[in-house]
């Protein structure tokens, strides 16, 4: 059926969103993660409202996206001809090959917001629009506020869309930005401007009234070509339209062609959220852990008849799975992947019940491959500890002069010899960190090259407060490779610890064992 | 407009969702919260499924709700004719005026799942709503999988329909059991039911494709006059749908008659949050803490010109209220409406000033309101601390027997007394703030009644590892109130020992202040 054009918005509109924080380097790897589904554009935000985003930018410019990288401005100012505005250099300059310019269409918010009058916000996206395609650039033209601006005067509506299209707008999309409509109005509106205006047609909504799916899919209904959103609906209030949503009901449902394939959008949705270190939504359709979640005896029974009797898809066309508690990775099959083949029947079984246990117990280890590795090798026997603890001591102390300090002691075993060794530092994890390093490092000394590139807290149970339960994961990389660790427990220094231990065991081991 | 009948079913199908789990007491206390809303209609659940359920019918039998409590079974068993089923025979000695039959449409489930013909299933519809009705019920149907059975064979489902109504059903009502469908399908399927069937006509939808409110919507829009589902969207997999949204829509946006009044709208659906252990979703639509979020001075502008030019509804409307964010992007305007309007320029400025430094340093105060409130307090002058630290100190030890032990000591002077206290606890965070309640609780004992419901650790700067800086947000309560509190270091205790005291601090402000 239609090819519609998927529109991704995490990097602008996205972190928009209450709390969302990324840093360049993260907004790299969304890129990737995005470009690996196939997704075609990816907007990416202004390429210069302050250093981070230039950074950005040439950072993107230098990676190989099959994915068109979307340079996000608005139209020109009312006060500058389009080649004076300073915004538009910057878009005209970008390497993007396309812009998203956004501008106005709601007198409402020419006569309150910006003070434009109606003629002249037409001509600012006119020439807007014609300066950018006249430096060599495809444009998009996003109609911020169209459907209030179309219930207000349907007309002065569509003759903006219009300007946009005559000037050579490869793509008009209406917004609704603030979220208000119902998909009936979204339906009616699509539908007369897709009559009305000589250009494809695209679609971005909001949530605020928890139709953003359901409108966007509205809008394809009526014709419209491109539906712009964000993974996980990430966006300000409640959200842009979720793409994670949109793209498996107009592929797998309505016969869409969209991606290629859906079968990494659970992982892509999951690991996107790790990024942001929210939690993975359970409930959240298609991808959710509970999305195809049996309970009760009579639907076992059915799903095992027919899998039809109760699930509206099948799991797998969007990387999902059947079973609540069993994650991707303790599938025995998956399992025994991942150790290389090596793994007799067994041994795999006893290998899921583990994980499954730890996963009760708060355990992930779909980011903690290096302790995944340590694991296997403990029920298979090959699991060596590098020493033995006999124990530690962190001692944290906020002083009269208002310093704080801290101090971690260390008493070890290795190969027979006991090492004990305190060390400072800048926080209690910080400073085992460095006591344990000192300690083993006599014994091996290669281990001083493993360093620890990112550290994460995850609260489970939040509402425990500071009594809750802390999952904290660990990368550690030997300069070529990099491996996850993770350590569950409600110390944050225990969890931490276990981390940190699992990191170097796994580095060690690493080392030993040809390179993959 | 039309009056549409609100049904909610938190207390039966709301129960199926993952790790739901509510006493008896519990149960009527939602009950109550459903019951002060106006909401006509409230499943309890089948009345002897176990003793638990049958208390729960005993306590409903004399709590006077205005609501018509319903009780939930099926239709009768194949075996047996309806005068001499058990589980019917429970419905009718129930006090509940209501029964709520459920029964199959889809040939696919009489096949698989039940081996039930056609015809039998057809006289069971029949012969068990004709039973209840003779014993004095009111009966409302609803048609298990209709939309599925009515794209298979929409004949057999429209018959399934017509047997309940013939029988004297007051409503029949179709289920999206599987959540498969889109809300085009429901629209045509609604439209024929509504036209061949001679009964008001229900919609009961589930949320797997994330249209279980467009999809009621559009059941309304073709004639159905009752919406099942439930608050804030409790259900199995993804969910039911979700009540907290479709009834503004309805009632805001629609112009439907579904409630008396709104207003309780969002602390309702907060409190059954909370009743449930469920943190509330600050990003949900209507209700959620972030429904009315502005960040960024055009926003804030644009608001204070009018709000409609970036609000879909007055959020007074739904209880909610405009929550001006505190970031980066935002200009003296949002610092003063945040005040209340109490602030002078020139303190404004050094507010904002004084916010720049510390979002430059990590700090967010978005989530914080209550470390927010004391920084404007400090730049007014009107800042009195609780205490005056002299130090703490706090100790984490990993024993040779593998026990993790944690201990604080505080030593603070209040209004000129020296208080010494340790405490040991889970981790070192919860040991410290043990200590410190212990302190400051013998002087000020109302500061126990706090709570702290959230705690949230996030690692800037990841790639630092454990030499990153750390930020901690603690939501606190008094039971009424909740708010944010802030703490950024690069150790992690001394981060969170800073929002402890900001969250106590702020607790104690809002305790003399006079309640808003």
């Amino acid at each position: 059926m239609t090819r519609i054009a998927i529109y991704e918005t995490t990097l602008r509109d996205g972190m928009q969103g209450h709390g969302m924080s990324l840093s360049v380097e993260e907004k790299v790897r969304v890129a990737h993660v995005l470009d690996d589904l196939g997704i075609p554009f990816i907007e990416a935000g202004f390429p210069a409202s302050n250093p981070k985003e230039a950074e950005l930018f040439d950072r993107l410019a230098h990676e190989s996206l099959r994915a068109d990288v979307c340079a996000f401005g608005m139209t020109r100012r009312r006060d500058v001809s389009a080649d004076q505005d300073p915004a538009l250099r910057v878009l005209a300059d970008s390497f993007a090959p396309v812009c998203t310019l956004v501008g106005k269409t709601w007198s409402l918010h020419l006569e309150k917001v910006v003070k434009v009058g109606r003629d002249e916000n037409l001509a600012m996206i006119a020439e807007s629009v014609a300066f950018l395609i006249a430096q060599g650039k495809r444009v998009i033209y996003d109609a911020e506020h169209f459907f209030d601006g179309y219930r207000d005067d349907p007309q002065y509506a569509i003759a903006c869309l219009r300007a946009a299209a005559e000037a050579g707008a490869e793509n008009v999309t209406v917004c609704d930005t603030n979220g208000a409509s119902l998909p009936h109005e979204i339906a009616a509106a699509v539908r007369a401007v897709v009559a009305a205006v000589d250009a494809p047609v695209g679609i971005h909504c909001h949530n605020d009234a928890e139709c953003g799916v359901a409108n966007s899919l509205a809008a394809v209904a009526e014709g419209a070509v491109m539906v712009q959103g964000t993974m996980n609906g990430y966006g300000e209030r409640c959200g842009n339209a979720n793409l994670t949503s949109i793209v498996p009901s107009l592929q797998l449902k309505l016969g869409h062609d969209c991606l290629p394939t859906l079968e990494g959008w659970t992982e892509a949705a999951h690991y996107l959220d790790e990024l942001l270190n929210l939690t993975p939504d359970p409930n959240q359709p298609y991808v959710g852990k509970n999305a195809f979640a049996h309970k009760g005896g009579m639907h076992v029974a059915g799903v095992n008849a027919d899998p039809a009797t109760f699930e509206h898809i099948d799991p797998a066309a969007v990387g999902n799975s059947r079973d609540v508690l069993v994650s991707e990775l303790s599938g025995k099959g998956t399992v025994i992947a991942h150790a290389g083949g090596a793994l007799d029947d067994a041994t795999a079984t006893r290998v899921v019940e583990r994980v499954k246990e730890l996963e009760h117990r708060g355990f992930q280890f779909e980011a903690a491959d290096g302790s995944f590795d340590l694991l296997i090798r403990r029920e298979t026997g090959d699991y060596e500890p590098l020493f033995r603890l006999e124990s530690w001591r962190v001692i944290t102390e906020k002083r009269e002069d208002g310093r704080v300090q801290t101090e971690a002691t260390i008493k070890i075993w290795v190969d027979g010899q006991r090492y004990v060794r305190v060390a400072e530092g800048n926080g209690p994890v910080n400073a085992l960190d460095s006591a344990l390093r000192a300690a083993i490092g006599e014994r091996y000394p290669h281990l001083r090259d493993i360093k620890l590139v990112n550290y994460k807290v995850r609260i489970l149970d939040e509402w425990k407060a500071t009594g809750a339960t802390t999952r904290v994961l660990l990368d550690a990389t030997d300069g070529s490779e990099t491996w996850g660790a993770i350590g569950v427990h409600e110390n944050v220094i225990e969890a931490s610890w276990d981390a940190l231990v699992d990191s170097l065991e796994a580095g060690m081991v690493r080392s030993r064992a040809p390179s993959a």
